[in-house]
């Protein structure tokens, strides 16, 4: 048998772990409620139509081309102009990279900057990728603790305590998934005090920025001084077209710190040719266009958003910090008498009340003993899948 | 300054050396002819119509969601289709894996085979990632020879000479960029053999597969009885659409000897989420549908190959293979007194000329004095392309 390479094999993905118990309680003919992915488009969500018209007259009018490797150049300004209304960010077309969605962000960012043995502070919980893709390129994720007792903000004492010479950056996501906080401006601006002492640029995704419930999301983008800011967002959630695979980054660096890191991701860039071209059309449509769909989509999402929490707050043996943004809600499990771990939890919820979550410890350390729910669903599905919940948390807590 | 990693910074990019200077030449106002992008979507081609339509309607009928990361099941099941009938193999669905075009293909693939130190034999002349791909991932890409007096065939004798204990795979490109190469029958046996006794895996990249002038394009993947084949291919060649970024790969593995290869590139692919999903429509109704629109393009290209290679002829101081796949012309430099290398000539080419070609060293060693011509223009360009380097070399011969 041919060997496969370690950076491969060592990739883990929670995610994955329960939806292959899942599909086959499904082939036993079993209606399982699907609570894990969380994409828009898979319930009754889409991109806004001005975008899926750019897209289709760009395809229709011959844009299917190659385009250049940093993006088309029409795109970088429409990105600008985006960033500077929402973030009031100083930056230029020449500062905006396009890419194949967050994730190839993320695979530029942490391959043109991590040496094996490089580390890098990642939120715990995070986005699963953010553990893994550091790994693969033999770099450590080193995980800060977010504390769920204060909105699930990030603990920046502990931050500082897991720095050491090796440490290369740090990493933000917010909203966050999985625990759906919003992180507030005196803590970014903590953190970007923090990065300045150690010399650290910070990485920030905010694929969920303009998906917010009570409160303005905050950029280290718009605060920083003096300390490089590498922002990530793309088209998957606020434009609610994850299967297009568009997303961009940008750089926010007063004192050009990162000229090596920009040289480095530009050739790493060059050699995967370039992004989609004729999606780049719709993403300029989205990035330029009106925004007011999303105010009904925003609140379709705070109506899921407060009935599930209004039932998790009614279900014995768990609790729940409300979400402020994005679309996921991460509930404690009080009650560990009955399981082993989260783990276990979420497949006895699986095979006995048919709903599918996610375990927290799938996130990271801090994720242990909770487990994340996609409340993308309308309410009646919602419903089901809380009765369902409700009635073996009961049964459970009574055995 | 933040320093970037090691295994970014060490790409290079042969295409990229000789576009900057192009560039400058025309911000002071010359027009340059550039003859060196592969991207017929430039010039007067389109992927066709029925393409077009598929991608349009899936993005109005709402397939805007993430898909399985392995790619949808109708998608697998085309390639199924298209490869049985192009090159009889004798694969299912299970055996196909859809990618961000071949550039995610070779990520993927030589990400989840190669351990630092390991090695891969890759023709010389190639197409840059080969070398920059491998090593960007701490392993060797080993030149293997192939031969110009004998059209460019690999030379087998060669490549078992540079295999040892760490190599991990053999690859192929045919059709070949740069060089339009069309590998015999026999010579793919014979690799196939080679492999076969030490143990490897046969990587075939086959983008250009219809796209040949005289004689069919043999794959291995047809041919095997034991060796594990990898064959990749996509829509951004014969089907004309390279902005799209979609390609595929399957295995032909009768004795299921990359087990643990496939395993290791699904957790790959899992952590980058999945290809673009309308753009899997699109590619469906290519797989599926009428390939009339290629005899037309394929008489056109046939045209401009025929015009470029008869120019050349005439042309003091080089001589020239006539490519029989792709849309690559690759003459060799006779005349060496005049430039130091094949770089310098290039560059006096497009100070001189105002035509931009790519100095062939920049595709491995066995490209060392010669350079790259892309044939898609219309014969009017290229006409005018060649009546300056004509010009331009009958001064330079009589210097
Ligand atoms: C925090 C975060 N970042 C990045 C991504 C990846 O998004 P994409 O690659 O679709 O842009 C996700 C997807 O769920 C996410 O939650
Ligand atoms: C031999 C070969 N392989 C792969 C590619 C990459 O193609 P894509 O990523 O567009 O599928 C090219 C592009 O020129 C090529 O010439």
């Amino acid at each position: 048998m041919i060997r496969a390479s370690e950076r491969a094999m060592g990739i883990e993905y929670a995610i994955r772990d329960v939806v292959l118990p899942a599909r086959e309680l499904e082939k036993k003919g079993v209606k399982v409620i699907r609570l894990n992915i969380g994409d828009p488009g898979k319930y009754d969500f889409q991109p806004p139509k001005h975008m899926r018209d750019a897209y289709c007259r760009a395809i229709q009018e011959g844009h299917n081309y190659y385009g250049p490797s940093e993006g088309l150049p029409e795109m970088r300004e429409a990105v600008v102009q985006r960033e500077r209304e929402k973030n009031g960010v100083d930056i230029t077309a020449d500062d905006v990279r396009v890419t194949a969605a967050v994730t190839e962000a993320l695979q530029l960012i942490f391959g043109s900057l991590l040496n094996p043995g490089d580390n890098i502070l990642v939120p715990s919980p995070s986005y699963p990728p953010y553990v893994g893709l550091v790994k693969f390129y033999a770099a450590e994720p080193r995980e800060y603790l977010t504390v769920e007792e204060n909105g699930w903000q990030p603990d920046v004492d502990d931050m500082r305590k897991r720095i050491d010479e090796r440490t290369k950056a740090i990493a933000l996501i917010n909203p966050n998934n999985p625990t759906g906080a919003l992180y507030e401006k005196k803590t970014i601006k903590e953190i970007l005090d923090l990065a300045g002492e150690y010399g650290l640029p910070v990485i920030s995704d905010e694929i969920y920025d303009l998906m917010t419930y009570a409160g303005k999301h905050v950029s280290p983008g718009s605060l920083t001084k003096d300390v490089p800011v590498i922002v990530m967002n793309g088209m998957s959630k606020v434009y609610f077209a994850t299967g297009w695979r568009l997303g961009y980054f940008y750089y926010v660096d007063p004192e050009n710190k990162l000229e090596e890191v920009r040289e480095a991701i530009d050739k790493m860039a060059r050699i995967r040719i370039c992004p989609s071209t004729p999606a780049q059309f719709a993403a300029i449509a989205g990035l330029t266009g009106s925004m007011d769909y999303l105010e009904d989509y925003m609140a379709k999402l705070k109506e899921r958003r407060d009935y599930i929490y209004k039932r998790l707050q009614e279900i014995p043996g768990i609790s729940t910090t409300k979400p402020q943004g994005a679309f996921y809600i991460f509930p404690r499990i009080e009650e560990r008498s009955k399981w082993k771990n989260d783990k276990e939890f979420v497949l006895d919820a699986l095979h006995e009340a048919h709903v599918l979550f996610v375990h927290g410890s799938g996130f990271g350390k801090a994720g242990e003993w909770h487990f994340r729910i996609v409340f993308l669903p309308p309410v009646e599905v919602l419903e089901e899948a809380m009765n369902n919940f409700e009635t073996f948390m009961k049964k459970r807590l009574a055995e």
